[in-house]
């Protein structure tokens, strides 16, 4: 039964889209005040490091220098665990993360802060810092991070494990052995050795992944007033404004209730722009000073100074009967957490099976630190390179089988009522769809085409790939004005057109046209608290609050008429835009004649809502890629490439593609080029996008989005988010294409040209 | 019975203060963005004249002039009319006070504007505009605009008259005679000739007031952008963000859905920042360069091209019987609307005599365009100068039949049951109260002091004032922190401190600290619709709302509550910053246990409100004022002055005092020195303020300012709303009290030294 929709489904122009073409959009960067002081930050050149000696002196004597902040004017939070939207922190490890206190843990760590009157001299400044390091050795490597005798980050870092949990009175007074392992995650499903034993094939790889960043084009930018009442108003580029505040209101011991935070626009995060970085920076230096503080980062300080998504040391095993029936997995994952513990090792174990329903399991996961930067959420966090493992794997299955790679799929898919490795039981999901889809998809049809040289060998691969995505909190208040335009306010930073996708809904519930809705983005004072902009959730989340205040005010609306017609309430019913008597439908007022009356009439309509939502079913998506290799240089090139998602619902069908295309993308740029290179100092080599590799407009075909709609079955409108399933199949379906192209099964990331060259040459000795 | 409260009668410093004392507010003026323009305002040098040319060329031609705005520039709205708030306004009149079109009616008129890359360029430009003028004869005078014969300033300007009514269908094609008089209201109550008949003693007067103006410390200010895709925002100074919006959409014929209004900190309004002089100036503008521009004025156009209030010629009869019982009254009011029809002759009608109980009335009043400035509101806008004649009137009366003033204030009060002029019944108000306050007060039973010039003599005069109060549209919205605090928004604009005392409320609802509450000021698309600030009705109306926010959020309190317990919500009750069982009274959540808990579980609670609240009873306050008198000179000091008032409920005494003694200064200067002096050109001479004398600190003792509490029965705390009525007596005050002194009846304001001098001269011969 396909539900008919009015606005849903149309493609309206986004409502933030002209101020962006024309420059009138105010980012982070373009925030301005009187008597604003410019900050820059002294950033460690050591990986590893104990800061002996700090001295100010010299650079606070240049005159224009107002300010110097280091990690003595930030509490100490000793050990101090917080929530921050991002699951518990420690607090002195994100404190750290934003001055250095009495270690660097990576290069480019940010150690002091200048505020100055303009930003060449606070440059200037910066040099003249003074600061005594003693050098220690680094590692920047998880599975040398893991061995015994490898340099430690943190002397007092304690394993948390899930295999192995003790008690304190179990602990006593042991004493226990320096480890670079924060956490050991262990989940478990049916018998994994018996499952092996009843299978016919069993494949076993192990794979090591780079680190790559979130390539955001706008650099994170924080400003700062710390007022004489002592209220803190911050203004920032962030995917979570209340996340900002929390963050802030922990590492400074402040009440929320003395912090703003004003969301600006945002040049995408991706994930990268949850974490607070200048934000408290900006805060103290404005303390210090009296006056706002702007402090920006440059490229390089982004790259090594943020939040990447980990490298990753990945062993996958799976077995499959005769009949193509996997009947056991295990996977050992290893994530490099950076400086600080942290990576999203979780995601990686609840998403590197969950394409499939697998009775067997065991998945042992580790979080582990290494001297580079703590590391951050990147788009479906965690599921990328473990999908990279476990497809390949998946892939060389079919081919010894003999089996279709999509028909496998198919037969193994998760589906409702699968458990999910970590517990949960799906609801109704769109695995099968997905791949059945692909599987009747004319690219998949289609034979290879032929290239104009013979000597490049082409061929395809298919890989699945599966994100949770989540729910949280939203709110949302809609004012209606007069005219019957309504003004919508959203807690959630719109990153990637969310301001209309939230709008679709409210005018779709309303029954009125989206052009009618004008939404906008509130401060942290202004709209009810909203969870972070991440985890494909605002369409879904804030999306489903616009619902309900759609609902609330039908009813005001509903109340209002049986006021001017001297009714019951009951009498009536909100119908397609329109308030109609239950006795006699042609007596009816519209929307707009409803607004226009209680403009004049009484108070006026005020709608809003705070929701909650369970977590939806999760979104999976399938790639296919052909690809042609130069086997003399490595050089892979993408010729045609498919990704087939199911969305649940898409509300604006033009972002949605947008969302699979740039999620493709970012995968695309991961498979084949994008590396942190790390020299035996710890320090990355290619800090710059001329040499850190991303994938250009040149180097892509046309990414065909495939939109699949399996509606999820709680939400209002069927959503379930959609923004980061997309970057999770492509490593994994461009190493089988690969594969299929010149015979070598790729077992690290990126494959950029020399790591396909080697392979190459290594399979023809 | 007398309520206790927590929150409510405190005295916290506004949530403001400290920005505002450190420089730290946001005023209109300060607005920037990046390629901001400058714009200035070419004013008319005649009071009168038709405009027969205007050529930019030259003006244009200057490099650094990016555009030039003129009537052309505007939608001509012909004759419509639009209620924008302030009552039925002619758009085309409205329009043309911001840019002439055709005809200038006064002096500074706007004529022309300039956008340029600077100010000082602009002004050079603004020199350069060639315009040439038709002059024509001018009148200044309310009495003499009425006067056949005099010049008439529109020609197809017609009476409406609730006197004399007349149908289209009467009036067919006859040919009515121009004039000024723009309407003629008449209120009758019983007979007045009968009244008149009845009584032992009859005192009838006429007076005649100027022109003042609010005075506000903040001059005009508008920016704009009006962006590609043809929505526009507007920053500026105002007391209605809302207002504005409504305004603008009307003078440039767009929907309102397209406009967005942020108001900045106002730097005082007092009625003068309610209509739009700039706005829309600054609109076309920034359309015509599709760049921000920011339009300031001076001094000098804030005097002679905004919204003074008239200048009058009021005539009062009163009689009374020989027990001091008042009989009947009569009143003649004829009011200058300047340029436009649109003075406050309504409100001058309904507040004459409004402070007595009087059996027999009849009031006419006329509306009156002169070539001055459009007339604006002023605190009480018409009350001040019609409570000068009726106060002094009364005063006559007391003198003749030797009876106290106050005693006859007691015996004629008004009370509950009592018709006002214009119709409606008075509901418990605190005529009687007030007057028994100021007849037990140790000022008035206090003996006069001697000073130390024997020669200068004293004297004390008393006076009464009323005002109505509005009531009107408000809403607000507040989110409830995960740490207990609240984020409230509000739609009023705070002028003077009501983000207090609006926040006050909330938290004496929820029973939680006020510090605890985050007020802001929403723009036109973060909150719901909101009337101006005005009329002494936020901390009434938008305080209304706050309070049914509050009851909104314990209700989702009491839903929360019950989830965490499994109860049903019946059983539980929120009192006192707590949620308990009512089966158990030892259970229970405070507020801030249940924030916590709405923030780690589920939905967070947000609180709105809507309303639309009664009118409140009305105001009314007495004043006691003890006066000395430069015989040579004129002069007269202000020794003592005690202003009595009800304010139903205080919420903030401080700010309850602070209003009364800011209306108190404000009538004192309206009664012995401001004034627009005016030559026969009909230009102002004395526009700054040098030359217009508003009281300073000097000039003044303490006012001594006496709150009285008779609650309005129908709000939820008894707010009246405080703002104005402080402004109605002073006038009549201490025109009592010089005649005390010195034997004169002023019949004339300012009551300025040479005047005063003139009455002793000519009493004295």
């Amino acid at each position: 039964m396909t539900q008919t929709y009015q606005v849903i489904g149309t493609r309206p122009i986004r409502h933030d889209g002209i101020d962006k073409v024309t420059g009138r959009a105010l980012y982070g960067a373009d925030f301005h005040a009187a008597g604003l002081l410019h900050g820059r930050i002294v950033r460690s050149p050591h990986a590893h490091a104990k800061i002996a000696k700090i001295d100010v002196a010299r650079a606070l004597a240049l005159p224009g220098v107002e300010a110097i902040a280091t990690s003595a004017d930030l509490p100490d939070a000793a050990n101090r665990m917080a929530n921050l939207g991002e699951g518990a922190i420690n607090l002195s490890h994100l404190s750290s993360n934003c001055l250095a206190r009495g270690k660097v843990h990576y290069r480019g760590q940010a150690v002091a802060a200048v505020a100055a009157v303009n930003g060449h001299i606070a440059e200037e400044a910066c040099k003249l810092i003074q600061i005594e390091y003693e050098v220690l050795p680094c590692v920047t490597d998880v599975v040398k991070a893991m061995q015994p005798g490898a340099p430690i980050l943190h002397d007092d870092l304690v394993t948390e494990s899930m295999a192995a949990p003790r008690s304190q009175a179990e602990l006593g007074n042991e004493k226990r052995q320096p480890t670079n392992i924060a956490k050991h995650l262990q989940y478990k499903l049916g018998d994994s050795a018996k499952g092996f034993a009843d299978a016919a094939i069993v494949i076993e790889k192990s794979f090591n992944t780079a680190t790559v960043h979130q390539g955001y084009i706008e650099p994170h930018n924080a400003s700062a007033l710390w007022n004489a009442d002592g209220t803190l108003t911050i203004w920032c580029s962030t995917q979570g404004a209340f996340t900002v505040r929390a963050q802030v209101a922990e590492l400074l011991a402040m009440p929320i209730a003395k912090i703003k935070v004003v969301p600006m626009e945002i040049g995408g995060g991706f994930g990268g722009k949850i974490r607070v970085y200048l934000e408290p920076v900006a805060a103290v230096l404005s303390r210090k000073t009296g006056k706002p503080v702007k402090v920006l980062m440059d490229r390089a300080a982004c790259f090594e100074a943020t939040g990447p998504t980990p490298g990753s040391y990945i062993k996958v095993k799976v077995g499959a009967d005769k009949t193509g029936r996997i009947t056991a997995a295990e996977a050992y994952l290893a994530y490099e957490a950076g400086a600080f513990p942290g990576s999203p090792i979780w995601a990686g174990c609840v998403c590197i099976f969950s394409c499939y329903d697998i009775p067997n399991l065991l998945i042992n996961g580790y979080d582990v630190c290494v001297n580079k930067p703590a590391t951050s959420a990147y788009r479906a966090p965690g599921a990328t390179n473990a999908a990279m493992a476990m497809e390949t794997v998946v892939d060389e299955i079919c081919e010894k089988l003999k089996i279709d790679p999509l028909d496998f799929r198919i037969k193994n898919a998760a589906k409702e009522g699968s458990r999910r490795a970590d517990g949960p039981v799906f609801p109704k999901i769109g695995a099968i769809e997905t791949s059945e889809v692909a599987k009747s998809h004319p690219h998949y049809k289609a034979p290879l085409t032929k290239g104009t040289n013979p000597a490049f060998p082409r061929g395809r691969g298919v890989a699945s790939g599966f994100w949770f995505n989540i729910g949280l909190k939203s709110c949302v208040s809609a004012g209606v004005n007069g005219d019957g335009s309504v003004s919508l306010v959203e807690g959630s930073t719109d990153i990637g057109g969310t301001r209309t996708s939230i709008a679709m809904q409210l005018a779709e519930a309303l029954g009125i046209p989206v052009k009618d809705v004008k939404p906008s983005v509130g401060d942290t004072d202004a709209v009810g608290y909203t969870d972070v902009t991440g985890g494909s959730r605002v369409t879904y989340a804030t999306g489903w609050a616009a619902f309900d205040a759609a609902k609330d005010i039908q009813r005001q609306m509903i109340d209002k008429v049986a006021g001017f017609w001297k009714v019951a309430a009951d009498d009536l019913v909100y119908e397609a835009g329109t308030v109609k008597s239950k006795r006699d439908v042609s007596k009816q007022m519209t929307f707009r004649e409803i607004a226009a009356e209680a403009q004049k009439h009484g108070s006026v309509i005020v709608g809003r809502a705070s929701v909650d939502p369970p977590w939806p079913g999760g979104a999976y998506a399938v790639n296919i890629v052909d690809v042609e290799v130069d086997p003399d240089t490595g050089k892979v090139n993408i010729l045609r490439f498919t990704a087939i998602q199911d969305v649940g619902k898409a509300i604006h069908p033009s972002y949605v593609e947008g969302q699979i295309q740039g999620g493709s993308v970012q995968g695309i740029g991961w498979a084949l080029n994008e590396e942190y290179v790390y020299n035996d100092k710890g320090a990355m080599t290619n800090a710059s996008f001329l040499d850190y590799r991303m994938p250009t407009a040149l180097d892509l075909p046309m990414i065909d989005a495939v939109i699949v709609e399996v509606p999820d079955p709680k939400h209002p409108y069927g959503v379930r988010g959609v923004g980061e399933v997309p970057i999770v199949p492509p490593c994994g379906a461009i190493a089988n294409a690969i594969y299929a192209a010149v015979g070598v099964r790729m077992d690290v990331l990126p494959m950029s040209p020399p790591r396909v060259c080697k392979a190459i040459l290594a399979k023809k000795n």
